[in-house]
């Protein structure tokens, strides 16, 4: 055993089918030793944080840390604040209303903090260009910025050798992403992509990342297991 | 009145001597109408917020913001865990203690996803590399390197025109910080610096942070009116 020796990587976590799979990937493909972080930021679709603890334990996080961000009191986003999730992909052109402010920056920052602490370089998001290319914080130019700006202001930066954004998904069509998790075993029945799900955390079926997850799946001809389940 | 023609700055404001006397330039010196942002991140010194709600009121800040972000959770630092804050300059080589894992990397992500629903391009840190040489998230070519990576990956950056973070202090020492603050009218009676105060909210006297302080006042033969206070 030398697990010590093996590569420790932090994976930005929200329970949704795209870090799933890029958790799935860093686990099993590349058998780096996984600590996972997910943020609690005032988002309505909290459900999405009881998967992520789930698929944590089922990937064999090394440790599963909840950082509470508040966000919904900067607003500004259909996920935090009182704007409507938009529905049936009624305006898809620009930036989508469930774009949250610099969600990502903030996102990754805290990942790096927390890898820092934790030993770990490599800073795994499961960033999508194709099906979401309306958020600025998705894009591979945003992703290079903010390594160079994450080595230039923290420990591991000046001393430990730097980070690695690391985006497995970057390219791929959700149908392929969904492939991709299949072929690694991943059960997506524990994940929760839904913006707007209901009280009983059930999907709405009708807003982008329903649409996006449910086409996905069609296209491969498979069922959803959270549907039929 | 054309207030709303007035440049709208971000002003990151802990409620300390820099981070005051940036505020007092921004405010008075560029007479932008500033909306000021302080973090509640489970830092020991709390009483730093106190004087951040103080000091926005007394500049005018249009909205003052306080975001909470559970850094103590991610821990790595004297002022968010159970190291003890270094007393009397003992170890000045290399990063801190005090060093909060990718602290402005954090803070400036959260201010500028503040700025994007405020209509803020600038934003204002009392950032300085004379003092504390020592940490790397203060450094000119970390805030150059940040703002590339914001204008990336925010709505600012993309369609309005991209951020500018300005750091006012940047090169001065103590003493000419204390000496533009002064001739702003700056009341440094209402800051507070220490990294470890005692359970009443007074300095230590003995942490970097005092240090830097005292030798400022002492410097330009002033008292420090938080002393005499």
């Amino acid at each position: 055993m030398q697990e010590n020796n093996k590569t420790r990587a932090v994976v930005l976590l929200s329970g949704g089918l795209d870090s799933t799979t890029a958790l799935a990937w860093a686990s099993l493909k590349q058998d780096w030793d996984c600590y996972t972080i997910a943020f609690d930021y005032g988002q309505r679709h909290r459900i999405e944080l009881e998967a992520s603890a789930q698929v944590a334990q089922v990937f064999k996080s090394k440790r599963h840390q909840v950082i509470a961000v508040d966000l919904q009191a900067i607003g500004g986003s259909a996920l935090t604040s009182d704007i409507d999730v938009p529905k049936d992909m009624q305006d898809a052109a620009g930036i989508p209303a469930t774009y949250v402010p610099a969600r990502n920056l903030i996102f990754l920052s805290l990942a790096a903090a927390f890898a820092e602490t934790v030993g770990a370089n490599k800073l795994v998001i499961g960033a999508n260009i194709v099906d979401y290319s309306g958020y600025p914080d998705c894009r591979p130019d945003f992703l290079t910025a903010f390594t160079r700006a994450a080595d230039l202001g923290t420990k591991v930066g000046v001393q430990a050798g730097g980070f690695e954004v690391v985006a497995p998904l970057i390219k791929l069509s959700k149908a392929e992403i969904i492939q991709l998790g299949l072929s690694l075993g991943v059960d997506y029945a524990m994940t929760r992509s839904c913006y707007d799900p209901d009280a009983a955390g059930q999907p709405c079926g009708h807003c982008d990342s329903c649409h996006f997850r449910l086409q996905g799946f069609a296209e491969i001809k498979q069922q959803d297991p959270l549907l039929s389940s």
